[in-house]
C-alpha cells in the first residue's frame, strides 16, 4: 500500500485558492512552521485538536470541502439518516483537490467514514478526509491510500451517535472553525486551517523560517549553545547570511 | 425578584404548534413524565444534558428558536463578532413563546448570554433561553425574571471562546439535536425537545401517567409494597379505575 | 418539609453494627473527622466521591444495602429491566436504618431514583440513598425528606442508560467499594465509608479529636497563631487539659 | 513473534455456543459488519469502547469468561488482594476458546494484567484477553502471543487501583454489559459482544452484506457515485445478483 | 452568619497596589465588567476557572499571596507534610487584604482548606481564599465569614492528594497564572486576576462601561431593539451623553 | 536512526546519586519491577501518566532535571516568552545524564520541546526527556535519537498555552511530583520517580524479583497451575532454590 498525496491538476478542478505552486509549497512546509507564522499574525485557534493520521507519513494539502452532522436523534435519523443522505451527497460531490472536512463534535462512537465512501473520495481526487469522530472499516480505509485524519476507530456505523445533516456551511471540527475554501494541511505534527487570503505570505514566511531553523538547528548539532542562537543574535545572523549567500 | 413564565397570548405572536391548551398542560407536566412518553415511542436523546436552571422553581414551555456559535477565530470574530451580529439580530427576531436554544459546544469558558440581551429576550416575550455555554452577568440575569439554563457563570465576554455565526437552523444542544419549531421543556430535572408533531400525545399520556403514579405514589405511602403496585397488577389497576371513577 | 434522620430503632430492625450509641455519636460526628480518623489507620479510600446531598443540612447514617446497575443493553433491559425487577425488589426489602447504595458507574443520564422508590424506602425506614448516577422527580424525592446523595438530576427513567441487575453485592460507588453491613455517613462534605469492625474507635477517636480542634479553633480565633497551636505543642496541650478538666 | 487467534478445538473444551462452523465465520467477518446487524436488530450498546489491541492484526474471537475488580480499599486488598486471589483463579480456570473479559471500571492506572497471567491463559487455550483497564510488562505479554485489548499500559500493581473480587458474573467493561457465555469479537476497529442466542444469524446476515459491500465498493473503485449504488437501487441490484450468480 | 468583605485598612497593613481608592471601586465593579477590559488590552486567560463562591452574595477584592500543593507522593508527604508545614506557615504569614491563592492542580479529591486556617486567615484580616481543591468543613468555613472559591467540599485531609510545598511563588490556579501582588476580585460570576499594574486604569474603563450598559439596560427594558443602541449608535450616544450630562 | 540510551561517563558529568553500576542495573530492569517494589515499601504515587514514548523500544534512564511552564498569559509572555526564556537556558544548561522533566500541567495544546531544543539536550549528553505538554516537530525530534516522553504532538508553539518560568525546583508531571536529582526510569510501560536514597535498594530487589518471575513464568509456560506457583508455595520455591542454586 502507499499513501499517495493527490496532485490538485486532475479531474473535477476546484477553481479555488490553491494553486499548483501554493500546493507545492504547503506540501513542503511542515505544519509546525505554519502554525509558527499563523501565531505572528494574532492567529492561534487555528488547529485542528484531538485527530491523528491514519498513515503518520501521508501529508496533507487541500481546500476544505465541510460536511455537517448533528447528534444522533431517533426521529430525525429516520428522516434524514438513510438512503442517499447529506453524507453520501457530500461525497459524490467533492472536488478534486478537496478535503472533506466533518464536524462530528468529537464524538468517537462511531464511524464517521467507512471503507465505500473513502473510495468514493479517493476516486473523485479528494485530498484528503478530517473528522473529529471515529471512522470505521479502519483497515480497509488504510488501504485506499487517501490521507485520514480522525479521533479513532469504531465499529457502529454513523446512525449510533450521529445524523448526517448538511454540507457546504461553516462547521466546528476539532475545536476551531472551519469554512469551506479554507486551506487545511496536516502532518504528523497534526492538521492546521489556513485563510486562503493570507495562504502565499504564511507559507512563504514558513519556507523562510525553516531554512533558518535548520541552519540553527545544524549549528546546535554541532555543539554550540541555544544562547544568541536561537534566536539568533548579530554575529550568528551575520554568519547565517554570509553562509547562505554562498 | 419573581420568574414569570410567560403565557404565549402576547405580542409577537408566534404562530406555531404551541396552542394555549398545548402551553398550559405542558405547565402542568414533569419533565420526567415528558421524557418517560417519548422513550416510550423509542426517542431516548431527547435531553438536553448539562445545563442547569438559574431559578430552580421556574417552568420553562415554549417554542426553539436557534442560535449557533462557532469556535472562536481571531479572523472570524474581526468579521462576524462585533456589531450587530448574529447573536444581537436573534435576540432582537425572538418571538413571543420562544425559547432561545443556543449551540455552544458544551464550552463554558465563556458567557453566551448577558443581562442586556436576557431583558431584551423577556421585553419581546420570549419563554425562556437555553445555552450549553455560560451565562455572564448571572446575577443580573437572575434579576430580569426570564427562565434561563446553562453551563454555569463565566465573567468573559463571548469572543473568548466562540463567534456568533447563524440562527434558525438544526443546532446541537447539551448533546442532542435542536430545531427550530421544537417545543422545550424545563424544569428542575432538566429540559427536554418535544417534536412538534407529537406533543398532543405526548403531553396527554405523560398527564395520565402522572395521575396514575400520584395515586400509586399515595398508596406507597400508605406502607403498601412496590410489588405488585408499581407496576400495577390486575387488582390493584381495579382499586385504582374504581376510585378515579368517583 | 422537615428532613429527618430515622432513628435506627424502629420496625424492620436491622440487627447489624450499628448500635443506637453508635448511631447517636455518629450523628455528632463531621464525616470530616471520621475521614481523618480512617486516614491515620490507613484506610485512604473510603468516600463517594462525586455525589452531592439533595438537602445540604440533612446528615447521613446507616447500614450499606447495596444494589448495582449494570450498563444499559436492549437485550438485558427486555430480560431484566421491566416488572418488578431487581431495584425495585431492593427497595421493597430495605430495612429500618439502612442506606441503600447504588452501583450507577457515575452515569448521569438518567435517573436511578424516582419518587415513588424514594417513597418506600422512606416508608421502610431506611436512613437514606446514595448514587453515583442521577435522580428524576428531584423535586419530588427532596418533598419525601429522606437523605439523598446522588450526581444531580437528569429526567430521563433507569432505562437510558442502565439495567437494574442485582442487589446484595459488594459494589463500586463514587470510586470506592462499598459492601453491605458497611457503616455510611454523609454530610455537607460528602460520603464516607466505614468498616464495621472498626467504628466504634473511629468514632471515638474522631469525637476526642473534635473536641480538641474546636478548642483550638477558638485560640484561633482569638488571634493565636496556628504555630505552635495547631497541632498544639507541649505548652498549648498542658493549658487544653487544664481547662479540659474544670 | 506471531500472533496465534486459538482455534477452539483443544484441550478443556468450553462446551459453548461457539461451534467449530461459527468461530471460522466470526473469524472471517469484520466487527464493523457485526455491529452493523446487530444495530439492524435494536442492538446498539453492544461495543467494549475504549479498548486498543496490543496486536492490531490479531483477530480475536471466543466465549467471555467474565472477571470483576472493584475500586482499591486498603482493608480489601488485605483481605481479598493477595495470594490465589480471585483474578488468580480465574486464569486458573479458563477454559479453551474462552476470552476473559475483565470490569477494571475504565480505571487505567494500574497493570489489571501482566505476564505470568497471559502466559497462564495461552497455556490454557484462551481465545483472548480484554480488560477496559491497563496492563504491564505490555512487551513481554505483546511476546506471548494471545489477542490482548486494554486501555494501555501501567507500570503499577494491581492493587495501586483494584481488589480482585469475584468471577462468572455479569460485568461491565468498556460501558456495555457482559455476561459469561456471550460471544466476543475483535479486530482493528474495536470489540464487539454478541448474545450467542442470536450469533449465528448475526453472522449470516453480515457475511451476505459483506459480499455485497465488496461487490459495491468495487463498482465505486471503478468511479461510479454512491447515488444508486450505496444503497443499491433496483438496477444495481440486478446487476449485482446477475454477476453474482455467475 | 454575615459574610464581610473586609476593608483593607487594618493591622498587618500590605502595603501593595490596593489603594482604599482602588478597592473601593473594585468593589463596586462587577467582574465581568473588569473582564472585558482586560480583553480589549489583549489579555484573555485572567480568569481562575471552574471554582465557586461558598457564599454567592460575597464579593471579593484583595491581593494575591500564592501557596502551591504539589501532587502527594508518600515520601515527601512525610518530609514536608506534617508539623508547621508551608500551608500553616503561609496561612500565619497572611497580611491585611490579601487573599491566599492556592494550587491544587484541579485537584478536588481532598481537602485543601480546612475551618482553623480559615478562621486564622479571617483574623489576620485576610480578604478571602481561592483554591482550585477541595475544602473540608464546609459548614464550618462558611461560618467564619471569609469569602471562598474552590471547587467544592471534600471530607479528606490535604495529604490524601497533596503535599504542601512552598509560598511566595508564581503560581497556576484554575487555569491562569497568578503572580504574589496580583490582583484578585470575584463575584458570582467568577473570579479574575488583575496585573496591578494596569488596574487602575481598567478599573475606571469598567466603572464608565458599567455606567454606560445600565443606561442601555434600561433603554431595552423600554422596548428598544438592540440594533443601533447595543452598541450604541451616533444618536444613541449623543442621547447618553446628554442624560449624563443632566 | 537509531537510538542511543545514552551512557553517564561522558562530559558535563552530574555529580549525583546515578553511579555507572546503578545506571547498568536500571537499564536491565523494567518499569514494572521497580514500580513493585517501590509499593512494597509503600510508595504508590511514583509514576508519570498519560506520558508516551516517542521510540517505544528506547529504556530511559537519568537523573531530574525539573523545568516548569505555568499557565498562558498574555503580559507574562511577553515578559518571560521570548529570547533567551527559561525553557533555553534550561536546555543550555541540562547535564550530562540528566533527564529534563517537564511540568506542562497536563496541557497537550501545543509544544513543549522542538526540534532545535532536543539536539541540543542530545548534544548536551542529556539521558532524555519527560513532559506532560505536547511535542512539535515530532518526526523531527524523533530523528535526533534521544528518548522523549509526551503526551503526543501538537503543532503549535509553547506560547499559546504556556509562559517558560523556572527550572531546578520541584514540580509536578502527569500527577506526581518530580524533585530535581530523582531518578527517572522510562520504558514501554510507563515512567517512574525513584527517589535516590532508595535506588540501589529497589533496583537489587527487583532484579531478584525478576529472577524469579522469569523462573516462575517459564513454569507456568510449561503448562503448571498458578496456584500454588505465584506467589510460589515452599515446594515451588525449594524448587526454585535448587536449581538457581546449580
Amino acid at each position: 500500500m502507499s499513501i499517495e498525496t493527490p496532485a490538485p491538476e486532475q479531474t473535477n478542478t476546484h477553481t479555488g485558492a490553491l494553486t499548483a505552486e501554493l500546493h507545492a509549497k504547503l506540501l513542503a512546509t511542515p505544519v509546525a512552521g505554519l502554525s509558527a507564522q499563523l501565531r505572528k499574525r494574532g492567529l492561534n485557534t487555528m488547529t485542528i485538536d484531538g485527530v491523528r493520521p491514519l498513515h503518520p507519513t501521508a501529508k496533507l494539502v487541500g481546500i476544505a470541502a465541510t460536511l455537517r452532522f448533528v447528534p444522533g436523534r431517533e426521529d430525525l435519523f429516520i428522516s434524514h439518516g438513510g438512503g442517499y443522505n447529506a453524507q453520501k451527497r457530500a461525497f459524490d460531490a467533492v472536488k478534486n483537490g478537496e478535503v472533506i472536512v466533518i464536524e462530528a463534535r468529537g464524538e468517537a462512537g462511531s464511524g464517521t467514514l467507512g471503507d465505500i465512501l473513502a473510495i468514493r473520495a479517493h476516486a473523485r481526487g479528494a485530498a484528503g478526509i478530517v473528522t473529529d469522530g471515529g471512522i470505521r472499516d479502519c483497515d480497509a480505509i488504510a488501504a485506499v491510500g487517501i490521507p485520514v485524519y480522525s479521533k479513532g476507530a469504531h465499529p457502529a456505523v454513523l446512525g449510533r451517535k450521529h445524523v448526517p445533516w448538511d454540507a457546504g456551511i461553516t462547521i466546528a471540527c476539532g475545536g476551531t472553525t472551519v469554512q469551506p475554501g479554507d486551506i487545511i494541511v496536516g502532518d504528523a505534527d497534526g492538521v492546521i486551517v489556513i485563510p486562503p487570503a493570507i495562504a502565499d505570505e504564511i507559507v512563504d514566511a514558513a519556507l523562510a523560517q525553516e531554512e533558518e531553523d535548520a541552519w540553527v538547528a545544524a549549528r546546535v548539532g554541532e555543539g554550540n549553545p541555544i544562547e544568541g542562537l536561537f534566536p539568533m543574535n548579530a554575529d550568528w545572523r551575520a554568519r547565517f547570511k554570509q553562509e547562505r549567500e554562498r
